[in-house]
């Protein structure tokens, strides 16, 4: 990428992040409801530094269809606090076990695994709360939001990110076929990209074939993301992920390069951002930051 | 309870718990979604024996109002979901840390804690995927299925169910004051017992000064249901409650008997299932299930 895009990508993202961080600040539980701890628990892990890619994608696809992104900030932050719900509780001891994240103590080392398994639940809990709340019915939109909500609890539950978790959990210490990674990844990570792509287009009118289409492009971003993230836990600056590197490896976790090799990976990685770009080609400029994005999954660092 | 009235309440009871039971069995999302163990999880906690008294409670209200209990399985099916989502979790070794919960192994006895988790999460998940499903999507009822969705958020989350469990683990070992046990309970048990019923109301078209009313009801029996909980937990018969008695005492949580004495609890008890079932005084003979639901509350023994 030359450098003048890079910096309009860079510029670009940390916009957006802080406009997400901004809304999500705003839409959590005010802190009179419930236990102080809780309300520390969960914005620890909420505001650890994310990249917010998920409520990112979620508003660029909105724009993408024509639609005024901060209409679906609700929507994009709901997206932002199941995914942290979900690394909550993969780095539990009964999980991942792991220590640290993005370089900072997970929750159940600060505040004790019952706290943290509450605080995914709460995550988990708020962000079905967001994506129904009154302040957001308008008299066109009950019905899409309802099919928002039903897209999302399925990309995050036994068919989605739950049952890929499982997947993962059952595949440490073995080796596992090439086909039974990709659908690990598809489910643990790949449906919920795909979902956050998808109900940012529907809830801002998208069309049943630019749905389908963007929809396509989230699927290959996903796979592609988690290529990449493979690709960094064997290259990575370990500061700059915040976690250990050759981590998945000491786990005995099965990544793209251990069963493809680096340069086939990296090749593949190469493949899908270029699939998921062509994807694009029927939107307009409105289009442009998804198409950033797919150059930065592929390009990222951490 | 004159027997003809108890053998009407038993033949209630176990009518409708079996209708639920085949409704959760067809609402579960299939084997085919996702690895098949999860679903063996699942299906172990929520096959488990419960009573069913939340769903039992929504059909009843929905019913109560003038709908048609079977329109509204799929919420009553979902509020089931949240709380055995709720007992898992609660369950786990970081949490009480029970090992048998209705005279069967609890689910990270037989599954292993991760697996546990997972199953917990999924099962609030499908919950909301269950709640948002287009199956049961009409012209005329997708705002007021929002509604029901955020309440049930809102009675489930750090402002309810949620901030419950957390002012309980963080009450354990400490004698609390009477106050501060009614709202962890008002929280833990009441929030979900309440939206159980307002959720029916709602669907089936209840009015506000109806649903206002019902809500009453739903907090007293609420509150009766724990109140004669921590009874059966000091006097109970530990083979019908499927657990040890006294295990409160033993886990050093306070109690309504331990704070107000056995006679004082009970008269209470009664009190509070008086006014639950005065609440109903403007209902006619629809509403006669949830009368007998106040008395089952007040005179189960397990």
């Amino acid at each position: 990428m030359q450098s003048e895009n890079r910096t309009t990508l860079e510029t670009y993202l940390a916009e957006r992040k802080a406009i997400i961080d901004a809304a999500l600040e705003w839409f959590l539980p005010g802190v009179e409801d419930g236990p102080e701890i809780i309300h520390q628990a969960v914005r620890h892990s909420l505001f650890a530094g994310g990249k917010r890619l998920r409520p990112i994608l979620c508003v660029a696809a909105a724009e993408a269809v024509g639609g005024n992104g901060q209409d679906f900030l609700f929507c994009a932050c709901a997206l932002e606090m199941i995914h942290t719900y979900s690394l909550i509780h993969d780095d539990l001891p009964a999980m991942d076990n792991d220590d640290y994240r993005r370089g900072m103590p997970t929750s159940h080392r600060v505040f004790g695994e019952g706290i943290a398994i509450l605080a995914g639940d709460a995550l988990l809990t708020e962000a079905f709360r967001l994506l129904s709340s009154p302040e957001f019915t308008r008299d066109d939109n009950t019905e899409k939001r309802l099919q928002v909500i039903n897209l999302i609890a399925r990309a995050a539950g036994t068919a989605g990110m739950v049952g890929g978790q499982v997947m993962d959990l059952q595949g440490e210490g073995k080796t596992v076929a090439l086909e039974t990674l990709k659908d690990t990844h598809r489910r643990k990570t790949g449906a919920m990209l795909t979902v956050s792509v998808v109900s940012g287009a529907i809830l801002a009118g998208a069309t049943a074939a630019q749905t389908a289409v963007l929809s396509r492009y989230g699927q290959d971003i996903g796979l592609a993301f988690q290529i990449a993230d493979d690709i960094l836990n064997v290259t990575g600056d370990s500061d700059l992920m915040g976690k250990g590197t050759g981590s998945d490896i000491s786990r005995g976790k099965t990544t793209f390069p251990a069963l493809m090799g680096l340069e086939a990976s990296r090749n593949r990685l190469t493949e899908l951002v270029e699939r998921a770009t062509a994807h694009l080609s029927g939107f307009d400029h409105r289009a442009e930051p998804l198409r950033w994005i797919a150059k930065y999954v592929m390009e990222r660092n951490r």
